[in-house]
């Protein structure tokens, strides 16, 4: 089985690291300089001449004549096998690369290009090794790469992937509670801010854990510590500002040259479309996932219906619906959408604050209560009903699915029972929904008002629950159903806000956090992800060593990876019917403003993120995005509204350049106008983009694989080889992506990764 | 009465305007100067601090410390009568004014202001004559600023305004014969591009035309002239260039100042918002009016039902539809959005031949055959059953209404025939729907055909069954009825196809235009408009003064306007019974490409105009446009898949200087994505250009008032007083525009026409 290799401690690296937060990196310049490889993007060379070539009847002749320049051999992905029979819908047809001819040195010179490859290898390793132990996704062509530079082989049985629950088969009750396991009776508790899990309750007060391999602290401050001197070295930050702004360029080549060869390709594709490819809308919160006009439809049709119903509690006192409307001095016949007010104008740009007053409808937070929350005084009848009539638009559509945040806040541990109970009451299920868990980073609040007395609370609150019935699922049915239904974690607020905490060995353990003060965005993200790690490793598996032997650290990592691929390929079958629960995948807001620090803790630990605009700000996190293919959902309208002006997203850029990006919605009753929200999204953006067909079927293909759909689902949704890349991976009857596009993605990204790979061995 | 002053001919004028045109006036440089006024776009100045006060409970002292700029009287616009009992609804909230306290000179010289002034006065009488004349729409404002001048009193009995038929009421058949009048029993013929009416055949012979007064050919091209030079002239240039920077900058002061008084008033407003605001599709082609996703929809599913049934000529066969997809080899069931290829793409850009091609399904013109003609094997059944389909959808929508443009090309006398056969038999009529004409400029197609032997033949094919059903309806009940329906005509086509003639006296008369080469835009559209006017006296009423009497130019055309007025408002109620016909509009497009003599010649004959969007080349005709309050159906996702990128459109630009702009969709065939087309565009716009509430819903007020619905259903729509400007006319009940907006708007006019009349007495 392959090693990942762990790179050792390092001081130096550490006080580098740390000087350079104390600089802030976040605002580091970029220049634009010029590159060789510029195109302008408007460059109609060839456009014309190309149409007429391509667009006229096939002459063969004439197109061999075109291709005069394609010399390039693709550098050989070891692990493309050579597949003798492929079927016509996996052929690629031939289409005009960019070769470049000459040393790939990039304009940097010899030491700074090894250099650099010898620190994005690095880094690389560190998110592969933080993936696998938390079973989530990391990019099958960087693994092969690794591999090879190692010196060893890579084997798909070694790929460690999260779990999603199939969907329910026909007459399966999506709710049924007949086949939750068995009690496993053990003990769970949290230490230093950590779940561990114990054989019993004499093993918990003796400290003696089982062994579900945690990250380990130093080991972790070490890597984040490597990665901040990594982002903030000169050579490389030349090395991949040169890089990126060659992607851009040789896409924008390869768009003018293949334009009309990728546009014949979906146009040979019988019955598929733009319109009837899936997508998911891959980041949307419940409680505005409904557009505006939703909201006050069902704010005037439940007037009607229920005025005279005890529907809240006025300061102690049970009041009917007419009764409080009354206390508001308004009534629902008069209502508008402008009086409602909950849409963003002009007022809420680089106004958080402010943005946050608009959940609550005509400024009322008791409407907000009444409509949008899952515990009130008629148990989130009114958000399960709405939520329903979403879902149920989206079935009627067929093709859109969503993925819907509720919010667990960690005030106290009751919480997963009151979302649960609501979630199985009202039967808030639907086929076209995943749901996500949005924890928000509000420790502070919560702790001025003296909800909990330290950070560590908050985590227990968050996480015991799940842990407890994970361990025992019949001990609380109702959250085992919901837990089945739920794929991650998210991480929500407002990220400008900064808290000047860093995030090092000396910052204090989440127990002993009992300042007012809140942590940094990166001290948060270490705890949700570890301790979703664990939780990963509980639900998947258990019991196979119950040993007490402790372990050094070292020998428990490589352990973890070893059992993580063992267990996710091989003993699934074994012991899947154990315990083989689904895993959560963690999915923060991140890069939507504040430093560069949060793009980099999620580098290391995030399945995928909402969000990235910051990338912008470094090349070479943004590159490292890139190589390890990291899924980001962009939301365009709502950055819009918020922090950047709608020409000026990045979501263009990372698309040419290659970035995994898929297009959400965040919240369609603050952004919207439309009644298909997600399409509006994807609408605007071919519009101002300029989209091509192709393209929008790529961004929609990449949510799908973002997202907490099962195997099951993707399987029927792109094809049964999704899983491999390149494509191979890619099939055209179901995703209408151009296989000359998955061709040149595929070839592009393995040439990146061969450059590194090249760059170390001339060590 | 008061007189319309008809401007002298100045043959030194004709001379400079022909020198000017030689020189190519398109192309002129408007230089970014800055001025005194400049704000920028983005200033965050007072945003907040407003917010803050005025968002807050309403402290009147802290407003009224607010309020200390107030110092300028609005212009008195002599006609706004005083209110004494102002409805609540009609009632101003107080706001804060832009006052500019010292001279008005506006940085030029008295002199440059003074001869600015006057020819800036003489533009707007020409406009009026040639509104007056065709029964068409000139601003009220203006006129009374003119009468002012003039040292007159205004009227609002003097006014002239095309004339609608009402929807049909309860119960009454829309397209029902029974009330069609009796036969005038005179005789119609063209001589020199012009329809004349003649009392019988003799008279006709004899040429001894009935008075109805036409444009005289000559005046009009002097005052043409005049307008080139003007448009050329460096002092006007300087000033009205210098105005629109004024009023741009004034617009974005006013808006920081009371954009949250505007947004009360809105949120104030019961049941009424965007959504419930009545819009309409002020430019939209009906062989374009469904999406890309409805047509392909409706092919499948023809093909379900129709397959064995014949449905085309095939090259003199006739063929079933089975037969004919056989031919194209293609089935319909593997058709997608992507082989159907109809969107408009990047290929489209400054491409308006390939944008043409694109209205070709599969690329095949035989299928637009089948579904997107009125006359084809079937009937025209299929392009009739996806219209009513359209119209469903908007019916459904409630508050949407389009005005779809049909066809005629001029080949042949009897187009008009056919296709009022259509729409009777299919019965394609909604109330949501009002239909236009649609006069492709492509003379130089069917001549080099060789079916028209000449210009004035085209003339003749589309003016004179409309003549001849207008004298005996009964003649030809079916195109009776469907004129009952038709509100206007467009001019269309490619823009950017210079023709290279230039309109004046020496210009061949239509029946002498026997080369192939194409008209000027300039030519085509006086014709247009030349008979329109005809046509509408025609309509309106006839036969008081059948006096053979020999008049000269100047009375002829003052009896006109005399008539006009007579006839529309006293005569209506004497002769109605008589005759009196609905009018038509001439709308054309213009100002989307080519030279901006286009918007010149728009200015003198059209009501109002499609794209407009070289406004932004001239500040002269752009300032007019202003001051006439010229209505403008702006499709910006159209420019953006053919002349002009989103972010560029002048859209944003010209609403804030306060030209009256309405938004459309053009083709949503080619363009849109969504079900929704006409929200999609409000959607974009809203998002690209930050639009406000109160900006949407003045939008779509200006599209009420451009569009042609009648006089009944905009007293519905916008309220009783919606002729009336300023804030009197606005009801914010039905149309949810900010009365503060209106007051800002009406002043900000007034205080520009008062300029000129300061100019000119200081003369």
């Amino acid at each position: 089985m392959p090693k990942v290799q762990v790179p050792e401690t390092d001081d130096n690296m550490r006080a580098f690291a740390e000087k350079v937060f104390a600089s802030e990196t976040k605002d580091e310049q970029v220049r634009d300089e010029i590159s060789l490889f510029d195109v302008a993007e408007d460059c109609p060379i060839l456009h014309q001449e190309m149409a007429h070539h391509l667009h006229a009847d096939d002459n063969a002749e004439k197109r061999k004549r075109l291709q005069r320049s394609r010399t390039m051999a693709a550098p050989q992905a070891a692990a493309a096998p050579v597949v003798v029979d492929t079927p016509t819908y996996l052929e690629v047809p031939d289409f005009q690369r960019v070769a470049i001819v000459g040393d790939y040195a990039a304009g940097v010179t010899m030491d700074d290009f090894e250099s650099s490859c010898k620190g994005l290898y690095r880094a690389l390793t560190i998110r592969e090794k933080y993936m696998r132990l938390a079973y989530q996704h990391f990019s099958r062509t960087a693994s092969q790469f690794l591999r090879q530079i190692e010196g060893n082989t890579f084997k798909v049985e070694d790929e460690v992937q999260p779990v999603f629950n199939a969907p329910p088969k026909d007459g399966e009750d999506p709710l049924g509670t007949s086949d939750l396991p068995e009690n496993l009776g053990y003990v769970a508790r949290m230490k230093d801010g950590l779940m561990y899990v114990y054989n019993d309750a004499a093993a918990a007060d003796k400290h003696q854990p089982k062994d579900l391999p945690h990250p380990d602290y130093s080991t972790f401050i070490d890597d984040m510590n490597f990665l901040i001197a990594l982002i903030a070295q000169g050579p490389t930050k030349t090395y991949t500002h040169r890089r990126l702004k060659f992607l851009m360029s040789k896409f924008n080549v390869h768009e003018m040259l293949n334009e009309m060869e990728e546009m014949k390709e979906l146009k040979m594709n019988p019955h598929r479309d733009f319109y009837n490819c899936r997508k998911v809308d891959t980041h949307i919160h419940a409680a505005a996932c409904m557009n505006q006009k939703h909201l006050l439809r069902f704010i005037k049709r439940s007037y009607r219906v229920d005025a005279d119903r005890v529907v809240h509690n006025l300061k102690g006192r049970e009041v009917t619906m007419r009764e409080l409307f009354e206390s508001l001095n308004l009534h629902p016949y008069d209502l508008t959408v402008d009086s409602l007010d909950v849409h963003a104008g002009r007022q809420t740009f680089q106004r958080f604050d402010k943005f946050n007053a608009k959940y609550n409808p005509v400024g009322a937070s008791e409407l907000r209560d009444l409509y949008l929350k899952t515990e009130n005084h008629i148990s989130g009848e009114y958000f399960a009903t709405i939520i329903k009539e979403v879902a149920s638009d989206l079935e009627e559509a067929k093709y859109q699915y969503a993925e819907p945040r509720l919010s667990i806040y960690g005030c106290n541990p009751n919480e997963w029972g009151k979302l649960s109970s609501w979630f199985v009451k009202h039967r808030v299920f639907s086929p076209n929904l995943k749901w996500m868990i949005q924890v928000p980073r509000i420790y502070d609040i919560f702790r001025g008002r003296n909800f909990v007395p330290h950070f560590g609370k908050m985590l227990e609150n968050i996480f015991l629950p799940v842990f407890q019935t994970t361990i025992d699922p019949q001990s609380n049915p109702e959250l085992s159903i919901f837990l089945k239904h739920v794929t991650g974690f998210d991480s929500v607020d407002d990220e400008s806000k900064h808290s000047g905490h860093m995030f090092s060995t000396k910052s204090p353990k989440p127990e002993e956090w009992d300042i007012v003060k809140n942590p940094s965005y990166t001290y948060y993200i270490y705890y949700m992800y570890a301790n979703i790690a664990v939780l990963n490793q509980l639900r998947r598996s258990v019991s196979l060593l119950s040993s007490t032997i402790h372990l050094t650290l070292e020998v428990k990592l490589m352990l973890a990876v070893s059992l993580g691929m063992f267990f996710c390929l091989h003993a699934s079958f074994l012991l899947f019917r154990q315990r083989g629960l689904n895993t959560f995948t963690f999915r923060p807001h991140c890069g939507e403003a504040g430093a560069i620090t949060h793009l980099l803790a999620a580098f290391m630990t995030a399945d995928n993120i909402s969000h990235g605009l910051n990338l912008k700000k470094s090349p070479v996190l943004q590159y490292l995005y890139f190589l390890t293919q990291i899924p980001i959902a962009m939301s365009p309208l709502s950055n819009n509204s918020l922090f950047l002006e709608y020409a000026k997203n990045p979501l263009l850029e990372f698309h040419q350049k290659g970035l995994m990006v898929s297009l959400s919605t965040d919240d369609p009753m603050q952004f919207h106008y439309t009644k298909e929200p997600l399409m509006e999204e994807y609408a605007i953006a071919a519009q101002v983009f300029k989209l091509s067909t192709c393209d929008m079927c790529e961004i929609a293909r990449n949510s799908v694989l973002q997202s907490g759909l099962s195997h099951e689902e993707k399987i029927h949704f792109l094809g049964s080889d999704y899983q491999k890349e390149g494509p191979e991976g890619n099939d055209i009857r179901k995703t209408n992506v151009a296989q000359i596009r998955m061709a040149y993605r595929f070839e592009t990204l393995c040439y990146e990764l061969n450059l590194i790979k090249e760059g170390l061995k001339v060590e």
